[in-house]
């Protein structure tokens, strides 16, 4: 009971067991939660829930709105328990994604700022429970957060009963990592006063009406953060190729030695990224990104960044133990904010920020498809990569040329989905180079990637559907044409 | 002469023909002008380059860069002496479009809000000369914009030569209804201070460096806007059961009695919504948009709007009577800023505006196309509507569900190109009816959008479209048929 400092016996008498916990939660409802990554979601209580569910005779699911993607012990026990209805705004858990696709999960695939503002104007329906994962709870009565912010304050602020689970795991020494800030309802609301990545302009708190509080559950389950895994060749050439790029840009003057700060997707290639930039000569930059994850603690311990604010702290377990072997050196160095913060339009345009994403495939316009495999199988979702890449002073898409042994080229005539359209992405780097698309018009922004971008195999087709369709025209396709490549896959199993 | 009340001789000194200028614009160099719809672009100096280029042995062009579309004496003159190389952001003139569409001109499709950015970030190449119509110059020096922004305050800064048309057709009492802010570059840059549609946070006036003008050239020739048309019935049917919509949305709660601002796009069907909240019990709304034409002059009248703020007053010469014969009433009600401004994502999120934008089709996922006509047809560009969309706590867009006597679709299974994604589009309205699509997955918004808002003469083609790939899918879309619906209009002349 030590994680609750407050005297105000309203707090202990909330303590229960996780399945008491459950026991108020009914099918139909709507569960907002935190977690962003597999970090900082809750961890007791979903399962609890699942077993219920399970036990009632009765199909028994509920909503399941989050911050982003979040652990197994919430996407992938409910989904396994067939107890998820509804869920957004993005996610990457196998059972999840196979419900989704099979018509099993009604999915919004969300912009990740678009979320709190979507619930405060009502769009959303009502929030039932917000269950959120804390450190413990201070001498005046609030929260301290855990290791992501994510959808957290307007969770709470929305919710009819709010669920809390204490994860002993988590170390007290969190306290004052976070910045919490609310922006008011239209026509109240005022400026975000982010002026840098590193300013402060909210509470390191939760606050919360204690008498909307329903549970209070002990839980000592770690976050499950997978192992930093070294990169692959591919990736290594991207990041090399994107670094070559932005020394460029400084040489030519279109950006400061400093860079602006910069924003990073997760996965193989963005830690690849972030791995090249350890060995490059850049010092002193600021990364105002999402998730933090162990890359971005080696380039803080390097001088490479001297500040990371996010949502999100993804560490693996060895991660984990750095960060809170070394959590002095890092205090005044990392900072988490709620998720509509860390991604919003106003801060993103205002900062200047670099945005770096991973495409699935890139069509010949520069549209970008981040979702959907062949237009008709959702990988995870949008994430944050529209929210910055549309306010991105410099947009930066990165994917291997080729996936599946060849048999797929990323650089497509047209994107089977598209989720960034040609208005947004400046630039784009696979293995085989960088296309810098800023200044262009189709048709040589199709040549340029054929050019910079493309895997030799498939240069001389794409070659040949530009000269057909955006040479003479603004852009050309013909309808009948423009999907050919994908239908070709399905068909026959490759593009070629 | 009497436009010019600085004492300063420097100005005097560069008063010159329209010709005399021309022959300081070679070919190759880039133009950046004034103009935002066929309203405070140059009129004078263009038809002289023309003339100019026309009479040079070579083929001679320069790259034109406006605020939006311009008036036919800069876009058409040029444009038929094949003097434009490269365009951007945006157009509406016949001989640019068909230009573009055989590629002749290179045309860059850009979010209007972008392009002051990209030009000071360094992507768009230098600006040789900046040609702006003014109202006059004041004592101090300063300049008096005319009757739109747009870009001007960026191409000020920006051009190495700035050429002055001073038109007297243009009344002095234009003075003081402009406010003019610039963005300062990251890591400088602050909040734009606007919290409410009414706020002046710059100044009336362009302050430049008098070294830099190299020309001053008067003008006669009055802004060319197309006269009022009478909404049809399609525009009509469109506009009441938009204002219908909005109604519902107060007495459910989720818009306040007095709405938040509104933008709306400029054509028609805009028309014919403004049209109709003049018949509305709604009073004392904001417009927060891009132009002000007749009919919100005719609103601000009525008292339906209280105040209205854009970067262009595109008046008919009866609008511009009815505006300049009741001048002192309009001066608290009507704002003009820099596109940049009227347009910032930051602004649009803060006041929670409602965007209201045509579009060309609309598919079953809910992603819209703005701008190519079978995806092979250019027709304006975006716009501003991204601008808008992407952060309006409200977006909608409008079109008729059939064009071509019944033989095109605007609700389509997949669209053709994509403006604006799945991600960004909450409401959809045709004559048919209203589609929610907020909080809705794409099996959901699928039907919404074929019930309420395809003509009935697709209603069931759409409907099998949608059993097959959208139930017991997420996006269920099969690349070879996904555009066969444009591939049998271009086949077959109709998509029945």
């Amino acid at each position: 009971m030590d994680r609750i400092k407050s005297k105000d016996t309203v707090w202990a008498a909330k303590v229960m067991t996780p399945d008491e916990a459950a026991l108020m939660i009914e099918p139909g409802m709507t569960l907002g939660t935190s977690g962003f990554t597999p970090a900082g979601h809750p961890k007791v209580i979903p399962p609890a829930l699942a077993r219920r569910f399970k036990s009632l005779s009765q199909k028994s699911s509920v909503n399941l709105y989050t911050g982003a993607s979040v652990g197994d012990e919430l996407d992938g026990e409910l989904a396994r328990a067939n107890a998820i209805h509804r869920r957004l705004p993005y996610q990457t858990q196998k059972d999840v994604r196979k419900q989704i696709n099979d018509g099993l999960i009604c999915y919004l695939d969300m912009h990740l700022s678009h979320v709190p503002d979507q619930l405060r104007y009502g769009y959303l329906g009502k929030l039932d429970v917000a269950i959120i994962e804390a450190v413990g709870i201070t001498e005046k009565g609030e929260i301290i957060p855990s290791t992501s912010v994510g959808n957290v304050p307007v969770f709470l602020d929305e919710a009819h009963k709010i669920m809390i689970e204490i994860n002993t795991s988590q170390p007290e020494a969190l306290e004052g990592f976070h910045d919490i800030y609310m922006p008011q309802m239209p026509p109240k609301r005022k400026s975000i006063p982010i002026l840098s990545s590193t300013d402060r302009i909210g509470s390191p708190y939760y606050k919360i009406d204690p008498d909307k509080v329903a549970a209070i559950v002990y839980s000592d389950v770690e976050d499950s953060v997978a192992d930093f895994k070294a990169p692959d060749e591919m990736s290594k050439w991207m990041a090399q190729h994107l670094i070559s790029f932005l020394e460029n840009e400084v040489k030519e003057g279109r950006l400061p030695a400093k860079l602006r700060p910069l924003q990073s997707g997760v996965g193989t290639t963005a830690n690849a990224v972030l791995a090249g930039l350890q060995a490059s000569a850049f010092k002193d930059l600021h990364f105002y990104s999402e998730v933090i994850q162990d890359s971005v603690l080696h380039l803080i311990d390097s001088g490479t960044f001297s500040f990371a604010s996010a949502t999100s702290l993804t560490l693996s377990k060895q991660g984990r133990e750095h960060f809170y072997g070394h959590i002095k050196d890092y205090r005044n160095h990392v900072l988490l904010r709620p998720q509509e913060i860390s991604n919003h339009p106003e801060v993103i345009r205002r900062l200047g920020i670099i945005s770096m994403n991973t495409a699935i495939e890139v069509d010949l316009c520069g549209h970008v498809n981040s979702t959907n495999i062949m237009g008709n199988h959702m990988m995870n979702g949008i994430g944050g990569s529209g929210d910055f890449t549309r306010n991105a002073a410099l947009s930066i898409f990165m994917t291997p040329s080729i996936a599946k042994d060849g048999d797929i080229s990323a650089i497509v005539p047209f994107v089977s989905h598209c989720d960034h359209t040609e208005h947004d992405v400046h630039v784009v780097v696979t293995e085989q180079g960088v296309a810098d698309l800023r200044g262009k018009c189709p048709e040589e922004k199709a040549f340029e990637l054929i050019s910079k971008c493309a895997h030799p195999d498939y240069r001389e087709p794409l070659h040949d559907y530009a000269v057909k369709y955006f040479r003479h025209h603004h852009i050309g396709h013909q309808p009948s044409e423009a999907l050919s490549w994908h239908a070709r896959f399905l068909k026959d199993g490759s593009m070629k």
